[in-house]
């Protein structure tokens, strides 16, 4: 499985923001669901072997972590409004338990924020995207179960970042200009599917 | 100048569509609205050696082109909502007027397709994404004046196709798996920000 942590700084808890205006209303949580867009779709289809959270640092009930399970995932359209409506939904019907609560369709939430989610995560090689670091080209990567961990418009707050050190992960640069999150993950992907494809191959 | 030609078979040219439900009123509009958000945003700010075309081959006006050029353009967020107001309200003032009519902050629709993009392109070298083809990291790429054709989420319509071949253009495949055409461009993206590093590197 090829995990991703998206952690969104101000992205809300609370499900009262507005479907008719994501950036002024949600702690710009469109970053993060154009972050799971890229991270679980194909043309056509849902990779199958890729899992997103979403850590929520915003709001009144944060920190909140949603995890979305590409293997059993259904109803993830590529639309932003869409993707911001199961969202609510996901957040509506949430509980306080810490652990993450299977809602539906593959689709879980937990009163944490990446301590729960690390807690899930169970076996893995962390990495991190950060900018001016080692080429991702380059860097060997863990293929099997790997755990990238993705900043949202603003980057990492020092206790997350902190926290990310913590946990050995190797900094990863997609290249040399400073692109949006989605795009660098569109690009992480281009590199893994590149690597199993010559894996395949033999 | 690095431009972006995306084709959109069902696209519509009619601002009717709703904002609330983009996907099945637009002709997929918001597939070519993340390729204008990738192929000119980039972290905090517009790429502005990029422009884009969109050719709407949908609706009762069709067809249509919108231009937007990064050297001027204005109000492009990256949110799809946002993207889809701002066509909404070109589409409404577009006049029938055959060439590109320049609207509002960089931004210009023309009452015509594919033909009155290329008649607007001037000198270029043509590329265009299809899967299947020589792989994007090994082929030579004119940095100068590229300009990249690239379908949506059917791909071309075969008049299209044809006219594209007729241009003389280079096909290009950015890796192994098929993925949407916004993540496609953020891949075009990166293989060109790495040459342009190295060049600029000497």
């Amino acid at each position: 499985m090829r995990r991703f942590v998206i952690v969104g700084q101000k992205a809300t808890t609370a499900p009262e923001f507005s479907l008719d205006d994501l950036p002024a209303t949600s702690g710009r949580l469109d970053v993060l669901l154009r972050c799971v867009q890229t991270a679980l779709l194909v043309s056509h289809g849902l990779r199958r072997d890729a899992l997103v959270y979403l850590v929520l640092l915003g709001g009144p009930r944060s920190p909140r972590a949603i995890r979305i399970d590409g293997r059993v995932a259904e109803y993830v359209r590529p639309d932003e409004r869409s993707l911001a409506g199961l969202v609510k939904k996901l957040l509506a019907t949430a509980t306080d338990a810490p652990g993450f609560v299977p809602l539906a369709h593959g689709m879980s939430v937990a009163a944490g924020g990446l301590d729960a989610v690390v807690r899930d995560l169970g076996h893995f090689t962390p990495y991190v995207l950060e900018e001016e670091t080692q080429d991702l080209r380059e860097c060997p990567l863990d293929l099997r179960d790997p755990v990238f961990f993705v900043g949202d418009h603003v980057g990492f707050d020092e206790t997350t970042r902190g926290r990310i050190a913590e946990l050995g992960a190797t900094a990863l640069s997609v290249g040399p200009v400073r692109v949006h999150a989605h795009d660098a993950i569109a690009i992480l992907w281009n590199e893994i599917d590149r690597r199993d494809a010559r894996s395949s191959r033999g």
